[in-house]
């Protein structure tokens, strides 16, 4: 499986995956989740992927593919070159949904799960910050401020901390430390999600990666979080009153 | 679904259940997952039930009028009168593979799912404490000192606390307070878990309910648990190290 969870808000979009895939629990493979196209100022599009590898790796490569040329043929559109975010959001739907009709039957013929999901996030000059999740069927919905936040993958572990902290106004440093934490759950309770991380930050307005950073198994700040939490979780549980027998 | 988790400590056992039912979303009922049989010091057997509400019913049926009727004739066994608790965890395989054998068929033709499971926990006089988890084929598995608490349902939200708190050696207070923050987290995150709640505390070697409770919405002290755990966990965040972007 896989954890990957994107935020929007107001003061921008945190992204952050795991790398770990497993074919069965005793074929365990690292690659990457995480996929930034970014033309700095005027569009950046990230993609998270979740779901059947073979799947996702077809989506990503066809959405790769069709950015290359489009650069070189302007009357390509890919997800830079597209008018809107949600249009990009329906390329990733439209690769997914050709990627799907091509792999599906074969793939559950043969008794395996060919559903994935992709999180597309970004912002172009002159737009709003988009978070979209791209379904199998290549249909999707939009994160809003009513839900500012998307997962896929193995998303309960790491749900709690998030409905309890993230608003559309919290801070991005908050936001990344409740992605963080949302992770560390999860790594915790799963091995099915496993390190390294990876870690974007898209400040709002700026249109480019303003940060990213893969979080390795020795990463300092990732090991303070996670400690620190562990040790204040388990003073604030016994911190909790007791009820009488 | 449903949300249930029963702890082994070596201070007695701690049960917990949700009590909400869904056929769908628009279909929302109330139902106890808890059933409770108890001759004080010589035996206590309590079960849990999550899955197919027609299934559990009518294990948990079978199961009781076995007990009523091994009461007044001693050549039937029952989980109230089998020699060891491991031969209760089989009676109640045994129950739930006949009930599956008649209705899982007939469910599936209608598209429903027919799966269930089982958490029985007890202990008679003379001999240990068991916690065993049954499934819908009727095998099981038992909780050890390595995996002291086996839940069954939405099983997923509240693990992290579990995992990070309970050992064999946690006190019966503490087992309590760490079943009501998985529960209060679970509750929190998704829909199809509901109050209220039954709480059943069994102490080592006294082979009889030693504590039982329905907790309703305002039940003071799981009040307090929960505000506290919010608090404290927002406190703990807002005190963890910042990632310097």
């Amino acid at each position: 499986m896989t954890y990957c969870v994107g935020l929007k808000l107001k003061a921008g979009l945190v992204l952050l995956s795991d790398t770990r895939t497993n074919a069965g629990i005793d074929n365990i493979g690292r690659f990457r989740k995480m996929f930034v196209f970014e033309d700095p100022g005027e569009r950046v599009v990230a993609l998270m992927t979740a779901g059947n590898l073979g799947i996702t790796q077809g989506v990503v490569t066809k959405i790769e593919a069709t950015v290359k040329r489009s650069l070189v043929d302007s009357d390509i559109e890919s997800v830079m070159t597209c008018e809107t975010l949600y249009r990009a959001a329906q390329l990733v739907g439209e690769a997914m949904h050709e990627v799907q009709a091509r792999d599906r039957a074969r793939i559950e013929s043969q008794g395996a799960a060919a559903d994935a999901t992709v999180i597309l996030a970004g912002q172009r000059r002159g737009g709003e910050m988009r978070l979209f999740q791209i379904y199998s069927a290549g249909n999707f919905i939009e994160a809003t401020d009513d839900t500012p936040f998307l997962q896929i993958g193995e998303h309960k572990y790491g749900k709690p901390i998030l409905d309890r902290v993230i608003r559309p106004d919290t801070p991005l440093d908050d936001a990344i430390k409740a992605a963080l934490v949302s992770m560390d759950s999860t790594l915790r309770s799963n091995l099915s999600v496993g390190m390294p991380l990876d870690l974007l930050v898209i400040k709002a307005d700026h249109c480019r990666a303003s940060f990213s950073q893969r979080i390795e198994q020795d990463h300092r700040e990732f090991r303070q979080i996670s400690d620190s939490w562990a040790n204040a979780l388990r003073e604030a549980f016994h911190g909790l009153p007791t009820i009488r027998l």
